[in-house]
């Protein structure tokens, strides 16, 4: 690894000890204990059926109104359901409209898959609707996250359905990816609907299930559904069958289990947020999500120097559509969060 | 389901209690038991390497000469292995060239990335060099399926040695899939290496575990291995942790496992081989993998009443390149092939 050659891939899964690992979007916590207590009888090794499990598709299907099983696809993570998504609903050369900064792997996605990425600035993280109306128009499909990793914005509920109303209107299809969704530290998420809009969701962030690879979309147009499952038909067929079972367990854990993650994502973010504020960092209060996304000088350097002189580990604003900024997960405990607070402040007062 | 509608996906994952199913390629008998071993206490859930888990990588690259672990990726099966592969050695418009008959999920593959199959015609399942050389020549890359699935041909290691020195000579990448390697009657099996050569094999027919979704690719040129990885990390990142570790279990099995099933598979292969023969169908003797693909009248028709009137579900030659051949699989105990053949015959008699 070099400084020129810094790639979130490179961050990925590595754990060392003595690290402070602000990097990687992965939960800390471990997922409900009820997901792993099928696993001592489990016995299953045949396919599956290429759209997923029925019942986990069933529970999966009651969050949206009219939907039954046959709207849902399960998938390998959130990735690949946005891959199938837009090899399904877009040919090469069309573009895709993506708000700026993005989750780094959106660019890619589209590029791997022939697509042109469009970008739309956004004010403080939040869709300026004026420049999204105009740069929207020659686009196939327009890409929302929100809540927003790297920002940790959440769009207004004026704005998305300002977009429900001029996609529907333009005819065309809104990717919803949700899978920040239950991580809202402001009001209750406002999930796009509408027949143009696919949600992309998945049990990593929720569920802290991100090594077991369980994502997927709804739709609820059959032949974006049909189309999907046949690509995936050939691509990868079924996802894991037993990562499927723990998933199913996972959709009966009570509410109370997310409201009480969501208690400690926030006290997190408050104590990063205040503590990057108090090192003299200019960055948003997030408002979902796990990231800051404050802005320093010479960013590069200091992802660089954070990491070799500092074992801390942050991404660079760069990969996300940021020249400015470095981005920070808070998903570690408070400890570990004032730890690398004091590593970065060390590192700036050198 | 109608019968100008057939598709696989219909049939996968299908598993009805008094159906005698030839369709999917599915073992029956459990993967080796230490596979399951591992499961009570299994706790992992965070993001894994792109790649795939070291150990895993580390068993597998021994089968390789020269090879270690960054010279192989973990995928979600073959499929995906496949999927990325030609992704990364290939551009839109580009040749591949498949013999026919050929594994249903080949051209689909390759048309979804904007590739272009390309044929050479077999004699009874074997590749004819003479039309090979005519059509590879244009050809970015060529897909060689030994033991192949649906004629359960073996191709003879002298074609195999001239198509490696073709390729090489002629600068054509050989994609290798070899997912039916380890079953094999005639002989060992002669894996296809060199430096243009990338393999594609998984943990699903050898060790029975086709639903959770293992595959790899090996290849020695690390500039294949950082695409596909590079690839992998938007559209579907690390495969199932869990799935590998159990993957993992499975390299450590004695290699008397696969003698000992190779002998199940091959009693299996004898009775449904003469059980045809006696039925008075135009067949190849199997010399690996588990299909049988006979010739018969009107296959459309033969499949969706078999399937209707008789509960046999068999596979449409069709969907492999051949107008007038049905597949059957027998990855299914001896009385249920009897049971089928007796209804097989119910049906031709009728």
């Amino acid at each position: 690894m070099t400084q020129e050659k810094l790639t979130p891939a490179l961050f990925i899964g590595v754990q060392g000890n003595d690290y402070i690992s602000f990097g990687s979007g992965q939960p800390d916590l471990p997922p409900p204990e009820l997901v792993f207590k099928i696993l001592p009888s489990y016995r299953d090794f045949r396919y599956g059926l290429i759209q997923g499990q029925v019942p986990l598709r069933k529970e999966l299907a009651k969050q949206f109104k009219g939907a039954t099983e046959d709207n849902i696809v399960i998938t390998n993570g959130a990735s690949e359901a946005l891959d199938l998504t837009f090899k399904a609903i877009a040919k090469p050369g069309e573009k895709i409209l993506l708000h700026q900064p993005y989750y780094y792997s959106y660019p890619p996605i589209l590029e791997n898959n022939y697509l042109k990425p469009v970008f739309t600035q956004t004010i403080k993280g939040k869709i300026d609707i004026t420049d999204f109306d105009k740069k929207v128009r020659d686009c196939k499909a327009v890409l929302i996250n929100s809540p927003s990793n790297p920002t940790g914005t959440v769009q207004e509920i004026k704005t998305l359905k300002e977009i429900e109303k001029l996609c529907k209107d333009l005819d065309i299809t809104i990717v919803s990816d949700e899978v920040y969704k239950d991580l809202i530290y402001v009001r209750e998420n406002y999930m796009l609907h509408g027949d143009h809009v696919i949600t992309i969701n998945s049990f990593s962030k929720t569920f802290a299930m991100c090594g077991l690879r369980v994502g997927y979309l709804y739709s609820n147009d059959p032949k974006i559904v049909e189309r999907v499952v046949e690509i995936k038909t050939h691509s990868s067929m079924n996802t894991s069958i037993l990562s499927q079972e723990m998933a199913y367990q996972a959709t009966k854990v009570p509410k109370s289990y997310i409201t009480e993650q969501t208690k400690i994502w926030e006290q997190r973010r408050d104590a990063i947020y205040e503590g990057l504020v108090k090192l003299g960092l200019d960055l948003w209060k997030p408002e979902g999500a796990f990231y800051v996304f404050p802005k320093v000088k010479n960013p590069r350097k200091t992802v660089w120097d954070l990491f070799k002189k500092h074992k801390v580990i942050t991404y660079l604003g760069e990969w996300f559509g940021d020249d400015n900024r470095i981005r920070l997960s808070y998903a570690l405990d408070i400890e570990k969060i004032e730890e690398g607070l004091k590593r970065i402040d060390l590192y700036f007062e050198s």
